[in-house]
């Protein structure tokens, strides 16, 4: 495995790589890698020649009241555990790397951002979209591998990848799950024996609510559904439970092909979020 | 020579083109061709094995109170003018096509489009950039060709080619000019036989500017020149004449190392516009 941090390697090696007809699998991370990545990294593994992972603490993405600077970091940690998943290249670049200057043009997302996570973080999927499309350009993955669980980035990266034709397979990778259902989250252990029980309530629920949606196609029952589950089950407070077109995050209709069905709730001092993708059949 | 209007047709094209190892350059263009745009491909040509024309009149870089829908289009003039400098793939799609749905993810330019020719254009210089990253996607050029004439469209695209890594390589042809020194230009035509004979007053004001900024570095004594020249030889009014740095479009420092000088002068009721990009030597 090569560790990389200039974009002059990376240029390199990603231009040897097409000059020999391979397929560029991009995992991008922001480092501190839990099982999450390695997963994603397994599965551009099994699909591509060559298996880049960018590792990079992205400041645009952080607001001014944000951990940027305290954000956890362990590159020799992430370089171990990638090789062990077998990635090909590491790409850590350094802040300055990324952004030598800045000419002042942005990319914004639009009214996809300013609901659920988005909602408390003004300004946070303009960041990641910059910070995705540079990362685009600089490795031309032939598939880039998000994870489900974050939901609405991975709706909103869907979006610019078709708004504006990127040419590459967008992967997400789905969640993955403890036995009982609950996602997997490094939240998860701050949670006590209690909650910890109450917790796959979550899953369940949005579970309760998808199957009421296909088979009868109100959005409003359905999500009544999942809060009395959710009231019944757990001590929780919902912070929000939502159906929404994917990937567009606007009402569905008619014409709705795909359904995101998403949650974020405060099982005790702890914010859990799981959410479900599903395509719906012709003719709902 | 193909002409193409669907996506799905185009990437095949550059697929293929690819596979073969073959470069591309690409001249994107809003039709009605004249001699800048042929000067574009011929360039194209020189360079590139294969030669992508997009015919294109781009709905989103248009103001409410803009041409748009009077804006000139004879795609069966440009088809036989494009074949004529060995254009070898004419993308002409429509509306529809480039913008089949609108997940409102917008590029924005900064300040840069908020100066010269931007100042009366709100929103147009991010149309300009919406639809030139989807070409630069759709058709992967090795090489893609603008013209100096339009000097802050070049530097805005530029910017955001170096600051998004897209991987290309910008082509910037020069002004083609009269025999006496005047930007050809097809609003040269509205000029009086009084009024062409002082035009050319431009393209010497920017020379003495040039000289006199590079002999000097005194950008204010540089500009006094020219708009002096202008003053003395025309009976002109002048809208704008500033030196740059470039592509940034921000006031020169020590550290500029390429330098924008640029013109907008209405002689009678039309404003013609010229400029110069010009490196500086080391240690100005």
């Amino acid at each position: 495995m090569k560790v990389i941090t200039t974009i002059q390697a990376l240029t390199a090696e990603i231009q040897a790589a097409k000059q020999a007809h391979k397929t560029i699998g991009l995992v991008p991370t922001m480092g501190y890698l839990h099982e999450g990545h390695l997963t994603l990294a397994q599965t551009a593994r099994a699909e591509n020649d060559l298996v880049v992972m960018s590792i990079f603490v992205n400041p645009t993405q952080f607001g001014p009241n944000e951990d940027f600077e305290s954000y956890p970091r362990d590159l020799p940690r992430d370089i171990a555990l990638a090789e062990s998943v077998g990635v090909d290249l590491i790409f850590a670049p350094s802040v300055e790397e990324m952004y030598p200057q800045d000419g002042g043009i942005r990319i914004h997302a639009g009214e996809q951002a300013m609901i659920l996570c988005g909602a408390s973080r003004p300004g946070h999927f303009d960041g990641v979209l910059q910070v995705v499309a540079k990362l685009f350009h600089l490795t031309l993955p032939t598939r880039a591998y998000f994870g489900q669980k974050d939901a609405q980035q991975v709706a909103i990266i869907t979006t610019m990848v078709r708004d504006f034709n990127f040419p590459l397979e967008m992967r997400v990778v789905p969640i993955v799950r403890e036995e009982d259902g609950l996602a997997k989250s490094s939240r998860n252990i701050y949670l006590s024996e209690s909650e910890r029980e109450e917790a796959p309530a979550i899953h369940e629920a949005l579970q309760l609510a998808q199957d009421s949606f296909l088979a009868t196609g109100e959005v409003g029952y359905a999500l009544a559904k999942a809060k009395a589950h959710i009231q019944a089950r757990t001590h929780g407070r919902i912070d929000y439970i939502e159906l929404l077109a994917y990937p567009d995050l606007i009402p569905v209709t008619e014409t709705t092909q795909q359904v995101l069905l998403a949650a974020a709730v405060y099982i005790g001092q702890t914010r859990l979020i799981d959410n479900s993708i599903f395509t719906l059949k012709e003719g709902l």
